[in-house]
């Protein structure tokens, strides 16, 4: 049995954005069924949660005993049992990693900075201030992210776990035109988006949040 | 034959922490010779090198021609063909990888943020602004991990991966006393840079610099 845990809802601009849906999407891919565990504030903060995930964050995921956490690596995990996330070969397998770690440590750092400026600290006094220079460093890695894409469907020869990422990474920026307006970025998101089981993937992590409430105190 | 990029010549602050150090470490753990390529400022712009590591940074890896760049991926590589780094089962990777994610993932970027703040914008307005809820983050993450810690010589059962990039990740912080005020954490620096393999790739990573002038219109 596999379980995910998963947030029992978040409001509407982190919809499709929380870090479980790579999992989801990724155990949609590997045609892999799984359970999930919903979690409100104060799940995460317990003690027994701690135990699964030391920061408290989603996801966490459980397989016969064995518990992971860090979507990255829950998704390597998953890729490696399945040929729809990465291909065969070592070599193939190592250059997937590579750009799954682009992903996460190279790009993403600058995108969510940007990213918590805007929904987080926008009436904050240094916000305004460091604004420019972080758009800048954005621009700067999406640029080198649409030059590896001219010409190529994905970032490798096949779609893997590291276009799972990357492309979820990007969508971060949905709110602004970043990604929008450059078409090859744009394109890629588009044509990774048309797949089913990023589809299934996201109708189930959005069909958690239609359920519930939100927390008390939260207007939806 | 293995070749890794390294940069010709870096400020103070800087040496020990360039990620390049981090594959050093690696291969030294491991026991696998390798060739390094030393690389000035322009060189990293090259179209060459772009070909080599998209993004310009360091390091790249050159393995009989596979070609590798994020020192997470590199490490992962080359972990995965050393029990020093890496435990035989699969479980047993499995978590060590989780806890690489976790120190590239989680908790480094809000140290990078940090360092940032005091290495590069200690002049602008917004950093003294920004930095009092930058600091309080990194003591979040910096307690989780000291929590994890406590009781355990490493993160999992055995020196792995994830202790050589949690640690070099931690080590960022060596101006302030963030680390060296928590006893567990500073034992645990302490405990893993005695290791033989740690003092030789320091010492082959500072000889570069020793070597190599400053550019033109730094002084060392």
């Amino acid at each position: 049995v596999r379980r995910l845990s998963v947030l029992a809802w978040v409001p509407d601009f982190a919809r499709g954005l929380v870090r479980e849906h790579r999992v989801r999407w990724a155990l949609e891919e590997a045609g892999l069924p799984y359970e999930v565990r919903e979690l409100r504030e104060v799940d995460q903060q317990s003690p027994g949660y701690r135990e699964l995930q030391p920061f408290g964050q989603v996801p966490a995921y459980e397989e016969d005993g064995l518990v992971l956490f860090e979507s990255g690596a829950i998704v390597h995990h998953i890729a490696e049992r399945s040929p729809a996330l990465l291909p065969p070969s070592p070599a193939g397998r190592a250059r997937a990693l590579t750009w799954m770690f682009a992903a996460l440590n190279t790009v993403e750092p600058d995108i969510s900075n940007l990213a918590t400026i805007d929904h987080f600290a926008s009436g904050e006094a240094w916000a305004p201030l460091r604004r420019p220079a972080v758009v800048d460093l954005v621009k700067d890695k999406l640029d080198i992210v649409a030059r590896r894409l001219r010409g190529r469907p994905y970032l490798e020869d096949q779609f893997t776990a590291a276009d799972l990422l990357m492309s979820s990474v990007l969508r971060i920026l949905r709110y602004t035109d970043l990604v929008s307006s450059v078409p090859v970025l744009a394109d890629y998101c588009a044509r990774i988006e048309a797949r089913p089981a990023y589809q299934r993937s996201l109708a189930d992590h959005l069909a958690v949040f239609a359920r519930n409430p939100p927390p008390p105190g939260v207007t939806a």
